[in-house]
């Protein structure tokens, strides 16, 4: 028998360069089927359920739709808030008083873990609904899914980026270090490597969350690549942990911000970076280091989305509304690698992945812990998708000294 | 009487994503003249010459040249020295050796100097010389230019940047902080205002150079956009200064760091923005508050070069061998506005601007010093090129609720 009644969609955690394609995508496949009577947008995730925020998508026209879903950052805006078991019974209230049968909600690992709970209080509470997550997050973390919408965008911004301050250092000298986000994973520090082009191109280093990192042992690889390249520029991402698993950003911030889900922030702060220049300045005695944290710029930047994450939001969300009516099941819409390079989607249980980290694997990481390896770029390449920019240099051979 | 011999370029000062545009327009103009009898480049300003570190650039296919004029940063390598009487003598003693006799200094307001100072001792030394300047400065600074090359390709990073973080913090709330390059002059953080489209978009607040800061009245000023809109956006330069012209971001670094022309290092560190947010936490009580600074990341970025930045950058290379061939003064070339849009170039004494700073004009800033003018956003929109990304929010109508 057919579920009868409205859906619902919404998004969760940070947002990415392509989160309104899913969005967008869940929205035009939903048109097309009588059984869903009508199609709400909740405005912040959870909180907007609560609060009966609810805007009619229906009444959005398919050319602006279009335009949203080219457009960075969460259209429905988003929320940080994970629902307990009392604010689930609020919004199952909601859910009933609007007929809502069908719930969407576009996130990450922590986004799952509200779909999941949202599932399970739905089934405990006997109200007959689906509920699909649908992957999003820059840092590549979930889990099953071979890579996840959001990250091949963010990843080609961390290149293009790495590729122009390469190049930059090259031509004033000197030691850079660029903060990537990644809290836990290193996936989209590790996306800097793709800026590699000419063998003694930047970035020379890359710290990884997945690596126990050590200032000492950073300053003598900074110092080895200095010298044998007159410059150095350096990935690392904002999660890096000393041998003790704690976060080196922990040591600097005085206040500690943690969220709802009770990650700590480490964005929107210079702390770490300034603390490696200081090392590098420090330790080495070098003169000209500088640091920059990429922090919001990297999510969200307008205009450099790779077509590939594009066609792939799309796509999950597409898929969800495909699995929510074919199967009585609530799950995670997953992307699977099958070819090279092409993919397949799959219905996951949300117990699966649900507040759960996917890790950089290690055959991704090289051995001294401090780059990747090259199966991590043949991993990347494709994802990072067509028209990609390359810059390059110049080769005119060198003059002879008349005076010297 | 033609002025044989061989023709020398160079890059000065901090890179920009077209500088190189400027050098191959130097080259490909200077192989059509017989009496330009070979091109070198000089390798890292005028350090390169005092080393006699030059490359053959007759000998670099065209092929390679186009794709190095697509590429940002200086292909030359660049440098921060500025000669004095001493290195000039030295200078002179390489080129005569070398028997160049027209030389491109492609540089901002400090490099303009340097040529001033190269033109002026080749007079006292008799030695038959022309010594042209090719304006690029991501600052803008550069006095007589309309503009300047390099700027239109880092306002439109900065546009793109804004663009996509005022997305991501409507969509998650708080206060953002954007610490744009721009030691004196605040064009670049301007550029920021390019990114509203709709009236409540941010960047809500532009801080310059220009106008003194004082913390109670940006917090003050935060308050009232955050009660508005429930979150605020703002762009500030790297260079704010105090009532009493001191930096702000002075009075935040221990050990100051200045290159050979006194400016003291601002970029490469998360200290100012660090500063801001602390301010905003402590006298708003707002707990989410965010900043990054812009720093290497937008001088450089790879693959969102504006296109009329590109094909200015070009002629002005172009137009030095040209001026340098068909005057027998040296100067710098300048670019003027004629129309809306069109620009010519002119040649103008290096006396003019060299070491000069332009601001931007009263008209550019609105009353209260804390965003721009819409005259200011006509002066930059052709600039930023065409095939500007635009994002774009959701229209659909509220459902009425239910509940509540």
């Amino acid at each position: 028998m057919k579920l009868i009644g409205k859906a619902l969609i919404a998004q969760g955690g940070g947002p990415t360069a392509v989160i309104n394609q899913s969005m967008a995508g869940v929205v035009a496949e939903a048109r097309k089927y009588s059984q869903i009577t009508n199609i709400y947008g909740a405005l912040r995730g959870v909180e907007g359920i609560l609060n009966e925020d609810f805007i009619d998508l229906s009444q959005e026209t398919s050319c602006n739709l279009e335009q949203v879903a080219q457009s960075p950052s969460s259209a429905l805006f988003s929320t940080r808030v994970k629902p307990d078991e009392n604010y689930c019974k609020e919004i199952f209230k909601v859910l009933k008083a609007h007929d809502i049968r069908y719930f969407f909600y576009i996130g990450g690992n922590d986004s799952a873990d509200t779909v999941h709970i949202v599932s399970e209080q739905a089934k405990l509470d006997n109200y007959e609904f689906r509920a699909i997550h649908i992957p999003k997050t820059i840092d590549n973390d979930l889990l099953i899914n071979d890579h996840t919408p959001g990250y091949s965008s963010a990843a080609r911004f961390v290149m293009q980026a790495f590729s122009g301050i390469n190049l930059d250092m090259r031509a004033l000298s000197g030691v850079y270090i660029g903060v990537v986000m990644g809290r836990n994973s290193g996936f989209l520090t590790a996306a800097a490597a793709a800026a590699q082009k000419f063998p003694d191109d930047g970035p020379h280093l890359i710290y990884l969350p997945e690596r126990p990192f050590n200032i000492d042992n950073f300053a003598a690889d900074v110092q080895k690549v200095y010298l044998q390249y007159g410059y150095c520029v350096v990935a690392v991402s904002e999660g890096i942990k000393d041998s003790s698993d704690r976060p080196i950003i922990l040591s600097l911030l005085k206040d500690v911000e943690k969220d709802a889900h009770g990650n700590v922030t480490m964005s929107g702060t210079g702390a770490l970076g300034d603390l490696l220049t200081q090392a590098v300045k420090e330790k080495l005695g070098i003169s000209r280091v500088r640091s920059d944290t990429f922090g919001y710029i990297q999510r969200c930047f307008l205009g450099c989305a790779s077509d590939v994450d594009q066609r792939e939001a799309r796509e999950v969300g597409e898929k969800a509304v495909q699995f929510a009516l074919a199967t009585n099941c609530d799950g995670s819409v997953t992307i699977h690698r099958i070819g090279d390079y092409a993919v397949e989607y799959k219905m996951t249980p949300l117990a699966d992945l649900a507040g759960k980290t996917k890790h950089m694997p290690d055959n991704f990481i090289n051995a001294a812990g401090n780059h990747v390896t090259n199966a991590f770029k043949d991993y990347l390449r494709p994802l990072l998708g067509s028209n990609l920019p390359s810059a390059t240099r110049l080769r005119a051979p060198k003059v002879a000294k008349i005076l010297k």
